[in-house]
């Protein structure tokens, strides 16, 4: 980039996460503001927008030291910047890339989908670090996913590139998911999904286990047991793997990307959720795409931030 | 594109389909010539420069005259114009790019792979006229694929882009497909798929029908006796809407293209083809998803010399 500067905004439905950058990508300084959510989320922009400008005024830093501002949204956003409906934010629709553009005196403003972000954030700076080619998938509360291909985000004609959370794995499934559909693959590998399976399978256990089939029960404390080897816990583990590599088998036809970045609150155990998901990839793939890496990602909660300001350097 | 011609090569098994094109991508004359697979193919490309040459003489065109050659090959083509193992043409590694513009003269070439620059020219002057991100479908003996995400084909990491036709479907089946694996979609909506399936339901039909469990069952007599109102046949016909369609579902959240292409020998028995798919793609997509556009194959046999050319214009 020309200038000196830029801004990677995280905008999260309870914290936006602002980060300062350097030119070469580096984060300078990070802080956070917190979202209000109040009259259908009109103070958000104008929140960020001052919070931007007030750190300009700190650093003392001219119009012309800045390249531009990078902004993650959580919600569907179509070309031109303009978000469709952030249910978590309170908005309809609103042209976050000119209406930022605006409060801030014309500095450009790139905008993206925050999963497809943290996407690009993880391919430049984190796990899929030389990669070009990546497909992440974020394993939190839901499934997120964001494509690249040659450095870009594939952000999709309806915003939906990447929502991988919502390709059905199981048409026999009688949950319906959060999307409105059934057997979606949220519902079987977000945190959420593996306590929802776990609960089911304990309720019919008759093994021993350390695990308690009560409100406690949790993905990480599934993943620590499987580590201690407890045989259910290891049972649910390898499920886990199972539904998620076959579904990333699937993808990988797709796309075909160098490299699959497993991040989000499930992938902190470690090594052991990769040692799953690549047990049933590699056998259910294309052979060409055998070979295809899988990552742990390494930005956490920084992602959304890099890949913000990745749009703009 | 600044000069005034191009070429466009569509390289198959047998024949190679040769297309002159005018600078706004008009089709000024097309010929073949036999693809020569003896002695692990080694006079394809020399073959092909030679009636690249014959016709320049023919046309009395000068070298200022040619923007390029574009050209797809039947086999995985890897960045910068190498084609790795066409096992149709008796090929190892060949570098096509760089061989074929020695020929002639250091002539501009690019290289793509067969299904994929079918696809490019399907989006370009075919069904997917007018979008930008396309997924072509190809339902011939086997089942090919081409993704085409803003404008450019998504070639893969491993050449393996679009290849749609190997993801697994069902994991309970017990043919192997060609590419080693079991239950790929390939086995089950190409034309050979079809009939496949065909002969088993057959096998065990009890209803009256038209159609005979014999080797003159093809996918042609299946959708021709639909037509028709054969239960069997319509029975048939909505299985490989179901199993293609639910496909499609679980490949649009991916990279969330603007309209899938389905070409193909099978796509010629017409619109009943896209009903039967979309009757079960809709219900199965993400919501986002659920009005992306179907459309039939347009171009026929001429959609690689299209695409071919496209990669060059």
């Amino acid at each position: 980039m020309a200038a000196e500067y830029a801004f990677g905004i995280d905008l999260g439905g309870t914290t936006v996460k602002c980060g300062l950058f350097n030119s070469k990508g580096e984060l300078l300084e990070s802080w956070e503001i917190p979202t209000r959510t109040e009259d259908n989320g009109r103070n958000v922009l104008p929140d960020i927008a001052k919070t931007i400008r007030d750190k300009v005024k700190e650093k003392k830093l001219k119009k012309g030291d800045i390249e531009g501002v990078g902004i993650d949204v959580p919600g569907p956003v179509l070309d031109g910047g303009i978000v469709n409906q952030c249910v978590n934010l309170g908005w309809g629709v609103v042209n976050v890339k000119d209406d930022l553009s605006e409060m801030l005196d014309g500095i450009r403003v790139e905008v993206g989908n925050d999963a497809n972000v943290a996407a690009l954030g993880e391919a430049w700076k984190g796990g899929g670090k030389g990669y070009s080619s990546i497909i992440m998938v974020t394993l939190g509360t839901g499934v997120g996913g964001g494509v690249i291909v040659n450095g870009k985000i594939v952000s999709g004609s309806h915003g939906a590139g990447g929502e991988i959370g919502h390709m059905t794995v199981n048409y026999d499934e009688e949950d319906t998911c959060g999307c409105g559909k059934k057997g979606c693959l949220e519902q079987y590998v977000s945190a959420n999904g593996i306590t929802r399976v776990a609960h089911k399978r304990l309720a019919k256990n008759k093994k021993q286990t350390v695990l308690v089939n009560d409100d406690t029960l949790s993905s990480k404390k599934i993943f620590d047991a499987a580590k201690e080897g407890d045989e259910v816990a290891l049972a649910l583990v390898d499920e886990f793997g199972k539904t998620l590599g076959r579904a990333l088998a699937s993808i990988a036809v797709v796309v075909d990307p160098e490299c699959f970045v497993i991040g989000g609150g499930v992938s902190k155990a470690g090594q052991i959720v990769l040692d799953a998901i690549t047990k049933y990839y590699a056998p259910n793939t294309f052979h060409a795409c055998r070979t295809t890496i899988f990552k742990l990602a390494e930005l956490g909660n920084d992602a959304g931030m890099y890949g913000a300001v990745k749009m703009i350097v």
